[in-house]
């Protein structure tokens, strides 16, 4: 039976009954396989060869869309609009299977015709990417397009991303940018737009109100703050980790409070978190990084073998997500680290410690374990820096110099706020 | 100058003056180095060659405890406590430098004394390691011994351990011990009992509590819940993970509530979770695994070539911790990890995908590049399982079959409530 594609259909295989929407293949799947929009909006794929039946139980008109022309009003800031990715940017129609190109400022607008009290949008698309291939090679290019903005007329840069990956780029371009005048917003959503619950809407509306008015000039992410509608927070993005996998309010401010709470009136309320102001000035292109970095996430039986393999690919920096204040193994023989971390010190890989359990600090001086660590590998306690963000600045502290003293001291030198001196207490699950 | 051990003094070197009680360096650093005990209960090491000057502030008295006897109510229920390490078993005594045994039971009752009221207790040391340091070898070995307190008159199994690792080693267990009919209880101390703010007793007497008293046989952890005093959590075992460095209240549920509130007095409070209860019959070893298992935590910008070397190295699980549904890159040469995952797949390598989130669910059927994934890599999506948990189970369903589809059956079958079928949405961030 032919069925045409946007029609609500039911297949019944050997075992299962599934219903929704028909829709086309986006990608090269070997095989014949079907693809439904579920009623819950996830898609699933079913092998041809297991349908038994198709049934149509409804023809779905098709919804066509005018971009209406909205009147702006005058002396608006400007707010540049990016994008890059990731579903925020997925629009599938579902007749064509067509997946259309970034949302213009046109169409940004005809969507959230609220910005129009707040901002003047330009919208272009740097690139189309999932956040999760997200690589050195792509971040140079974003912090490239970014400067480019940022030494324009905009008052600030919102970025659209693909949230898996969001905050190592909000990190990564927090050290790549120098003397950051004005503010860079990462945003996206965990829902497609073409949900009922999707979040994208708010979170970009919200993403630009920081950046027309917003008073702080950091690389921050800007995503739902609660599974209510009500505001978003504004999160520092050497701070930040999505802990969520589907949750709208999956994003989530580590060691530090969120800086600031954004409505969708145009509101803004500024946490007590220090942070850096708008400033006069052009920025600065600073996106040397050495790409021979590894993020190497400890557990327990972990043999250390992994590190001969990262020398003998030639890396010349290894962060370590270790245990609690920043342990690996020590003890036994075949399992201590302790050997390998001397080899790899010796030919001047640095190693860099950071902990898994995400939130508080590293700290080489509480047990002999890691007092060994500390010295006889020479390798670099974080303090409170997210594994994430640890692997981001040593990339760049890479780029920079060779001389394993002064990669230390630029490791343990606060840039960009991604070291806290001094953790808010209250800054632990929020 | 000479100062003798246990005194408190001050030391200058070039540039800083610590101050602290001298103790004895508990381990061989190569070297000359002072360590000092400071004010914040941490250690200091100081190399000899920098000390320009050392000054005795106090003499400090040597505090000699002596060992009271009490008197036992009758038919307490009696509790094993098995000490396996940590911070929880390290007494530094200041003059020796040397490290007490484990507590011996009337060492844990004359430090909590209300103990008579709950239970008998037996302790013995079963082994004397790092947590950090846990491994397959030494998790056979804790199994074994636990399974003999289980089959005894005991009502419960407290194991004193290591806070980094204890939430891998009470999953290893849940899965080791089958027909579980009393409760396992693992606790440890964030701050070692030396100090004012140690919550090694009341952890102690919680977890004591929880098996004299408690309804629930499942491998779980009994920590802080709070920065007061108040009362413990009981956490699932298998849904449980250290979540601060530093923080007494560092174990959090993950993905479900906790079980139960525990309180000092002998209250515990359960929650609405579905849990295992205690039953008749003895328990059963079942620790057949095979540790040819890696944990490979996912970044941004990583190359899929690690799988090269775990293929190499001859392992037969890789459990992934992607990005959030359960993403690696799959889109730039160089970069994807489909080939190389079809490649293990085809040489029987399970791959098994959680999340880095840690909180919700990976799903392979949202996005296209997971749908690629899942089919053409056959990698098994392990629900709601932490990373550190589904590297544990599979260690222990490869120990039993070599089946693809037995394997993926096995992966996906609840056997601990390690995997929740909906997840209640208040276990976000608690």
């Amino acid at each position: 039976m032919k069925v045409d594609y946007g029609n609500l259909v039911e297949v019944k295989t050997k075992d299962k009954i599934y219903r929704g929407i028909l829709i086309p293949r986006a990608e090269v799947i070997p095989g014949n396989y079907l693809v439904l929009k579920l009623a819950n909006g996830y898609n699933v794929g079913i092998s041809k060869r297991e349908v038994k039946k198709i049934k149509l139980i409804k023809k779905v008109k098709r919804k066509i869309s005018f971009v209406k022309k909205i009147e702006l009003k005058k002396d608006l800031p400007i707010v540049s609009v990016l994008s890059t990715g990731g579903t925020i940017s997925c629009k599938v129609d579902y007749i064509t299977g067509g997946v259309y190109p970034a949302l213009s400022a046109d169409e940004i607008i005809e969507n959230i015709p609220e910005i129009t009290n707040f901002a003047d949008i330009r919208a272009r698309e740097i690139m189309k990417v999932p956040s999760e291939d997200m690589n050195p090679r792509l971040w140079r290019r974003m912090a490239r397009e970014v400067v480019k903005e940022l030494n324009s007329e905009a008052e600030g840069v919102v970025i659209t991303h693909g949230t898996d990956c969001m905050h190592y780029s909000s990190a990564m371009l927090a050290f790549m940018i120098k003397n950051l005048n004005k503010p860079i917003v990462f945003t996206g959503s965990q829902r497609s737009s073409d949900r009922g619950s999707s979040d994208a809407f708010q979170n970009l509306l919200c993403s630009i109100i920081a950046c027309a008015n917003g008073k702080i000039a950091e690389s921050m992410i800007c995503m739902h703050a609660g599974i209510e509608d009500n505001f978003n927070f504004l999160l520092r993005g050497v701070k930040a980790r999505k802990m969520h996998t589907e949750r709208r309010d999956a994003f989530r401010a580590i060691n530090c409070l969120p800086l600031a709470k954004v409505y969708p009136n145009g509101e803004i309320k500024y946490s007590e978190e220090i942070y850096n102001e708008r400033k006069r000035g052009n920025v600065k292109l600073d996106d040397r990084i050495d790409e021979r970095v590894a993020l190497v996430y400890f557990y327990a039986g972990q043999k250390p073998d992994i590190l001969d393999f990262y020398k003998s690919e030639g890396y010349r920096g290894i962060v370590i997500a270790g245990t609690g204040l920043g342990h690996v193994a020590t003890s036994f023989k075949g399992y201590s680290w302790i050997s390998k971390m001397r080899e790899l010190s010796k030919k001047e890989i640095v190693i860099a410690m950071t902990s898994q359990c995400l939130y508080g600090r590293v700290h080489p001086f509480v047990y002999t374990p890691l007092r060994k660590i500390s010295m006889l590998a020479n390798v670099i306690y974080c303090e409170d820096m997210l594994p994430e963000v640890a692997y981001c600045k040593l990339m760049w502290v890479l780029g920079k110099t060779k001389d394993p003293i002064k990669i230390k001291e630029m490791m343990l030198t606060n840039y960009v706020n991604e070291i806290t001196k001094v953790t808010n207490p209250n800054a632990f699950l929020i």
